[in-house]
């Protein structure tokens, strides 16, 4: 029989056991950053933008010109040169004088702000009238206001957006230290087990979860490494996973991690180093082994895909993002059961819904069906201390 | 001066022109498959599973043999076989016997249910008594039960998530017809932009947008196709536009797409094509061309990195999803305002915010500071009509 424990106990286990650790970092271009995890905390080494730039086509003046200025008693002023794009302008602006800037031009030494040119009227002979006072500081942007030299921008452990990228490139950043990815090996079981390419015989069915545990790690930035299908061999299994946890941050092994004959999971982990976990107080969920090997964290799945699925989303996925100094972010939303469900009372059960608005209508689900996750777009779980919720109940629901 | 309209309208326009053409199709590997959209409607070529499988480890039995057992007067059934997981049973079940059956194994012909093992007990010689009686398709997956033959599963245009992988996996599918990537050029333009690694000299800004761009296309599964800077000259930007657009779906060029002096984009548009829209009723963004060149979209995003991040989000991005047969699907929360906004009458407005619970923090932003969008993590679009909001509004936002 397995000593099951809550799910939540599982996962501060194995962040506290694992996810404490930092990981390693590296530097990756710009180009490549997207998504990834930030390793240390970006700071502004210069002022950004490095000097006061116009944000409008227009003049650059001294405000104080055009005190007192209107419709009827405009402000002229002489035109004494043009900012050209791209370049400094030197020369301090005189009282009784404008320059020309363009959008996003360098503004010259003494200017305090800047007119737009539909608010201005060409007199000709570089003469320009004024009809309306300027705020100091209008229509610009000064030096460091976007950044200040010395100033702390993006934290460690933060996911790179496409904005971040944005702010990087900002900063003059083209190579980022990010978290590396982890590696995680991965090795189905099982002797009914055949590569999806293949052929069916009667009895055989493919295995899913290597190519499906390959796309969740990778979704989460891990580097999977597939060892494929080993065969329900205790010296087998064995040998490929004693070979492969030196290679990997996190091995994950579906199948044979339950309490019969073929199960050999229990006594491997146990063999090579030590079982923390043997069974979850969930469904679907419950034979699955926590273990430590070489100081690396070693997960028993369940064979059956859906379970092997949630198992993922909720242990591992989190303990890859700690180790690359990250967290989940899950958005639960609140919605309303649109039918009654029942679940065994002293365990906790997860449960698909198709989320529409905020009407959660449950998706029915044999154990390890796994296109029925796939007809189902969130889930929500019971709690272990409740048998069932009404049609109509709220339930706290995190998208797929 | 520019004739504005709603970005509604400029939304409908580029998806109507240019997102109701089909994309490419291609077949990339099961491993390759994550988050690209489907090409075609997934069809079951076969029934998943192929076989009755047992759902727990036990005995195969005829449940009429248990009609009536009880604890003081079991059932005594005899072992008559095991099922090997991997083979098929082909020995019909004969009645008043049973066979053992693990968890995922083959039912023998005729059995119609399981009995869990730790519900059994074994007599020895074979004989083995049972105590409660067991209602027929107990405990087993009927064959095609998940899928069957000739079902449809998975619609065209489905963003691939990780529980598909693994419906793809159990289907057999290796190969999978995705819709090509698009691919989008990026063209910045500017006196004064220097690539981001190199050393600023006075009047001078790093190119933001060209890395930005870069990794939006990207998010979306666009390859871009970036021509870096461009310098502000009608010949050279003219000739550089005219070149990429052979090579890709969707041309983005940002700056010079005002109506200065120095904006080249409206003529080059109308040049070499055809200027759909010159202009957008939003803030920031109105700068905004949306043309046609080589029966291909053409966007002039304002060099204003916000204003681009934006009009990108907001028009380009749809386009992107609809070219690979997908749609935006945009999870917007409602959240209150935790201060006023002020905005001017007869235009949108984009404005960042910061989500935190259920309450909007207006990020306070100037026109262009990119890393202003870095300290926001969500959105809103205040509507023409509304001069502002006051504190405690509720607003829809849009997470970044």
């Amino acid at each position: 029989m397995l000593n099951v424990i809550p799910i939540a106990d599982a996962l501060g286990l194995v962040l506290e056991k694992f996810g404490s650790k930092t990981g390693r970092i590296e530097h990756v271009s710009l180009e490549k950053a997207l998504g990834r995890y930030l390793g240390e905390e970006t700071i502004a080494q210069e002022d950004v933008p490095a000097f006061d730039r116009s944000t409008v086509d227009g003049f650059a003046v001294r405000s104080s010109d055009l005190r007192g200025c209107s419709d009827s008693i405009p402000a002229i002023l002489e035109k004494s040169g043009e900012s050209i794009m791209g370049l400094a302008y030197e020369i301090p602006l005189a009282p009784g004088n404008c320059v020309y800037v363009p959008t996003g031009g360098a503004m010259p030494p003494d200017a305090d702000s800047m007119v737009m040119l539909e608010f201005t009227e060409d007199l000709g002979g570089d003469q320009f009238a004024f009809y309306k006072p300027v705020a100091p500081g209008a229509n610009l942007i000064l030096r460091g206001e976007d950044l200040q030299q010395g100033e702390a921008i993006l934290k460690s452990g933060r996911k790179l957006g496409v904005a971040d990228i944005g702010t990087l490139a900002a900063l003059g950043k083209t190579e980022v230290p990010v978290f590396s990815r982890p590696m995680v090996g991965i090795i189905s079981t099982g002797d009914e087990l055949i590569p999806p390419g293949e052929n069916l015989k009667p009895g055989q069915i493919r295995d899913v979860n290597t190519d499906m545990l390959k796309a969740a790690v990778e979704k989460f930035n891990g580097i999977a490494i597939s060892r494929g299908i080993v065969e329900d061999d205790y010296e087998a299994l064995k040998e490929s996973c004693k070979a492969l946890i030196l290679d990997v941050d996190v091995l994950l092994v579906s199948g044979g991690t339950s309490v019969g004959e073929k199960d050999n999971m229990p006594r491997i982990v146990t063999e090579l180093g030590e079982m923390l976990v043997h069974g979850l107080a969930v469904k679907p969920g419950k034979p699955t082994i926590i273990g430590e090997v070489e100081g690396k964290a070693v997960f028993g799945l369940p064979g059956n895909p859906v379970a092997a699925f949630f198992i993922f989303d909720y242990l591992v996925k989190p303990l890859l993002l700690a180790l690359q100094g990250g967290k989940v972010e899950t958005e639960q939303v609140e919605a309303r059961l649109s039918r009654a469900v029942s679940s065994n009372h002293g365990r906790e059960e997860f449960i698909l819904v198709h989320l529409e608005g905020n009407e959660a209508e449950p998706v029915p689900s044999k154990s390890g069906l796994i296109s029925t996750v796939s007809r189902a777009n969130a889930y929500f779980i019971i709690p272990r201390e409740q048998e069932g919720l009404p049609k109509g109940a709220l339930v706290k629901v995190t998208r797929l």
